[in-house]
């Protein structure tokens, strides 16, 4: 627990789901307030319980509304599923001022989850981008770590690539990363984000091409420090 | 050497560059028939010599035209660069016809090279389709092995991502994959190129910004068979 972490509280919206919850254990686990947002406040505050006896008490994860988690939190993390991208977005909107939002969201199109379809903006970051205006600051990240890794104690073998709209907003966001446990790279400017959200359906298709269920990627040919 | 390798002929259209001349080294020492392409081809002769010389001989690599070495072979490769991509393919339309085309083409826009920007089609590879017709057979693969590793003889820490236009496609590739040495992956339909393209930016940022000069990335959580 350093400094950093005990200064700032992060709103998990959609912090109900899956891979919500399992990135609020992770930076719950290392220090961080975390409020779960959801738009029932009795399931946020039912998984903000569950996270809570998971650690043994030794934290802080409370549950409330979407809204009431973006208004009292330093940064807003979106883990919806993509139908739920642009409404949850709009929402929240004001809260969001001045803030960085972190976007997970993976923007498939059912049925054909393994094609990579991106919406007009390019990319779901893009389009947070678009509805936020552009002095938002956005990065995308954790779009393709298993949440069945995330609440495991196994160490995850999967990297996070970070894309953003400015190096300021990459760099907090890769001190994010840090947190949970995991190896977060700079991926470049928001444009970039169509990679690391397609990326989600490729090893979709590897999952089912080769009988997997958590395929993910590692950078190569870099020291990690 | 096995039947198949000795059967097929693989064109290598920009065969001169450092990723077609990597390529055309590997699969030749693999046994197959190679034929390098290039605008003026007394520098694909050159080509052609040099890499019979590193293979002390043992192998068929011959240097052409792009024109004759597609007319000639059963799989066309095309590694050249983006500004090359569309006239070269206009080129050869012709004789491309009824062949398994693999397109290594990374369209990077300089100087912003770490930043994605893909052509109107897409990707392009989709932008071949758009060429060559919608019956072309077409996979992308290759887009971000670094040639220097190619012509070395260490273990290459680095997957191959394989999109196409059709499973066979993306099969026959997988095969060509494997004959380098190298571990490839099912990485779904053409419209994922935006992927596996887009990557090369997001590892030219990654070199920058850590200091590397070939970064790379492997697939974890699947068994390598």
């Amino acid at each position: 627990m350093d400094n950093e972490s005990l200064m700032l509280t992060i709103a998990v919206l959609g912090g109900t789901g899956k891979e919500g919850k399992g990135l609020a254990y992770r930076w719950a686990k290392a220090g961080y307030r975390v409020l779960i947002g959801s738009r029932f406040s009795e399931r946020a505050v039912t998984v903000a319980s569950e996270i809570m006896q998971l650690l043994e008490g030794s934290s802080s994860v409370v549950g409330t509304t979407n809204l009431e988690a973006a208004q009292q939190s330093d940064i807003v993390v979106l883990t919806v599923p993509y139908a739920a991208h642009r409404p949850t977005l709009e929402s929240v909107k004001d809260a969001l001022k001045g803030k960085l939002v972190i976007d997970a969201t993976v923007p498939l199109v059912p049925p054909k989850v393994t094609k990579v379809q991106m919406p007009p903006a390019g990319s779901a970051a893009q389009e947070a981008k678009e509805i936020l205006g552009d002095d938002a600051q956005i990065a995308a990240a954790f779009q393709n770590i298993s949440h069945k890794l995330l609440l495991g104690e196994e160490e995850v073998e999967c990297d996070v690539l970070v894309t953003g709209t400015s190096k300021d907003a990459r760099h907090e966001t890769l001190r994010l990363v840090e947190a949970t446990g995991l190896t977060g790279w700079d991926a470049g400017p928001i444009e970039n984000s169509v990679v690391v959200e397609g990326l989600a359906s490729v090893l979709i298709n590897i999952n089912k091409q080769y009988g997997s269920t958590h395929a993910g990627i590692k950078i190569t040919g870099v020291n990690r420090s």
